[in-house]
C-alpha cells in the first residue's frame, strides 16, 4: 500500500496515522504485515495483509537516520524515487540520469541493514542499474512491465530485467492500463503470454504481480501523484491534456477479485500450478519474508535487532 | 549571510526566527537588505546590511510554492545545491552530473519571476552551465574562484566564467583559504593578481567578493556544513583526514577590517579608484539593485509586487 507520492517527514506521519485510523475503523479487515510470518497469518485468517510502502524517498528528506525512523514505523519498502530527481538518484521522467547521489548510495546500505526493500519501479534506468549494483540484497520493480511488451516510459528494458534476475531480485507485473499493451483493450492472453515470456528470461522465481490497482480515488488524487507541489501548470504523467483520466480497467481485472482470471490464464498458457503460485504469491512471499528482515537478523539467524 | 546548509522548511522558520532575534539584540548594528536602496542605506547609517541567502534548496523541499513564501520572509538568494544532489541539479561533490532536473527549471522560472537570485556556487559544471542558459535574469556564483588560480573542486573553469559574464552575471572571488593558491599562505599579490587577470577574461563589470568569511564558529559547524544529516560517516569536505579543520586565513585578510588591504592590493597592480570601487562593491550594488526586484517590478518599471 503506498503510503506517500511526495510528502515529507512530518506530513508522512500523519499518512501513517491516517492508514492506522482507517484499518481501526474497518474492524478485523486487514492486518499489518512486518515480517514475512504476518502475510501467512492474513492468508489463514483471511484478512488483507498490509505493507507499508513509499513511492518516494520524500519522507526521509535528507536525513538518513530516517529510514530506520520510518522502519519502526513499519514501512518495509521504498521506491527511489517518484517520476522527478529525487536526493537519491533520477526518476524515470528525466531528460539526464546521472545515477545514484553520494546520498543516494549511504539510503541504500542503510535499507539493506534495517530491512527496507528497494524499489526501482519509478527510477530511471542508470539509477536502477547502479542500485542493483550497489544493493548487498535483492531488490524490486514491485510494478511496471517489460517494454517488448509495451513501449510506455516506465517499461523496463530487458538489460534491467536481466540484471533483476541475476540479483535475485523481482519483477512485479503492473495491470495499470497504461502499462499494458493495448491499455484497457489488453487481452488476458496477451497480458499471460509476457507472463511466460518474462519467466523464460527471468525465470519463473523472479515474477510476481505488483497490479498498481487504484479503487475509489478522485481526480484529484490522480493530480497530487502527477504534480504533487513541484510544478503551477498541470502535469498529465503517462497520460496527456486531451486524455488526462486514468484509462479503464481491462474486463478481467477491475477488482482484486478478478485474481482468479489471471490464475486460469496462465494455466491455459501452459504454466503447472506449482509455477502459477510461484507467480501469484509465492515469490514475493519469499522474498519479503527475507528482505523484511534487518541484515543482523539474519546474520545471526532470525531474531528481532529490537 | 548564509540561513542554512541542509535545513528543511520548518527547520528553516527557525534558523530566520533566530538571526531576527540576534539582530534585536545586537541593536543598531545590522539592518535587513530587502532591496538595492537598503544597501545604500546601510552604508549611509554606518550599518551593517544583511542579506539573506540559503547555501542549499532544501527549505523549499519540493514545493514550488515555497520559493515566494521565502522570498517573503526576505530570502534573496539561493544555492541550488549544496556540495550533494539536490532536487534541482548535481552538487560539485557528485562524480555524475545530469544537469538541471524538471523541478529544477520550474523553480529557476520562478526565482525569475519573484526576484530570487540564483547562486551556483556550489553546483557541478553541467547543472550551472544550463541554470545560466535556463535563467532569464543574470544569476552569480557568489564565492569560488576561477580554477587556474588553484584547481580546488569548487573552483571553476573558464567555459563557466565566459559563460557568466556573457549572460550579465557575477563572479564574487572568495577568500576562504580552501580555494585560494597556497591556501593561507597565498599572498595579496596572487590574489590581486588573479582578480585583475579574470577582469580581462570577464570584464570588470562582472566580478566582485565573496569572501565566504567565517568567524567564531566551532568545529560542529564545519561538520554540520560537510556532513548534515546525509551520511553517518565523517565527510571532510575540502579538507582530510589528517587536516580536518579549517585552515588559517592569510595574514592580510583576518577580519572584514582587512579589506582595505585588497583595495590597497588592486590599486598596487594598476587599476584605478573607479576600477576598485566596482569590485569592491560597485558591482554587487548593481547587481542585487536589480536582482532583487521581481520581474513584475522590472517590467512596469518599478515599485512593489505586493
Amino acid at each position: 500500500m503506498t503510503i506517500v507520492y511526495w510528502e515529507d517527514a512530518r506530513a508522512t506521519l500523519s499518512c501513517i496515522g491516517g492508514w492506522h485510523r482507517l484499518r481501526i475503523q474497518l474492524g478485523d479487515l486487514c492486518m499489518p504485515v512486518i515480517r514475512g510470518d504476518d502475510i501467512r497469518e492474513a492468508k489463514r485468517s483471511g484478512k488483507v495483509g498490509v505493507i507499508f510502502g513509499f513511492q518516494n524517498c520524500s519522507p526521509i528528506e535528507g536525513d538518513l537516520e530516517l529510514v530506520q525512523v520510518f522502519h519502526e514505523l513499519g514501512v518495509r519498502i521504498m521506491q527511489l524515487t517518484y517520476n522527478n530527481q529525487s536526493l537519491i538518484g533520477a526518476g524515470r521522467y528525466e531528460k539526464m540520469d546521472a545515477g545514484t547521489s553520494r546520498f543516494g548510495r549511504e539510503v541504500i546500505r542503510e535499507m539493506n541493514r534495517v530491512g527496507m526493500i528497494v524499489d526501482l519501479s519509478r527510477s530511471a534506468e542508470h539509477t536502477s542499474l547502479q542500485a542493483i549494483e550497489l544493493s548487498e540484497r535483492p531488490v524490486a520493480n514491485t510494478h511496471a512491465n517489460p517494454a517488448s511488451f509495451h513501449a510506455a516510459l516506465r517499461n523496463k528494458f530487458d538489460d534491467l530485467l536481466r540484471a533483476l534476475a541475476l540479483s535475485g531480485s523481482m519483477l512485479g507485473f503492473s495491470l495499470y492500463p497504461f502499462h499494458l499493451r493495448d491499455s484497457g483493450q489488453c487481452t488476458l492472453e496477451s497480458f499471460c503470454r509476457i507472463v511466460v515470456d518474462t519467466a523464460e528470461l527471468m525465470s519463473i522465481d523472479h515474477i510476481g504481480l505488483g497490479s498498481n490497482m487504484c479503487r475509489g480515488w478522485g481526480y484529484e488524487t490522480l493530480e497530487w501523484m502527477r504534480s504533487g507541489r513541484w510544478t503551477f501548470g498541470p502535469d498529465y504523467g503517462e497520460g496527456s491534456a486531451d486524455k488526462p483520466t486514468r484509462p479503464e480497467q481491462p474486463p478481467w481485472f477491475r477488482t482484486p477479485a478478478d485474481m482468479p482470471n489471471i490464475t486460469r490464464g496462465l494455466l491455459d498458457r501452459g504454466l503447472d500450478t506449482q509455477e502459477v503460485g510461484k507467480i501469484l504469491g509465492g515469490n514475493w512471499l519469499r522474498f519479503f519474508s527475507e528482505g523484511f528482515e534487518s541484515n543482523a537478523a539474519r546474520t545471526t539467524g532470525g531474531g528481532s535487532e529490537k
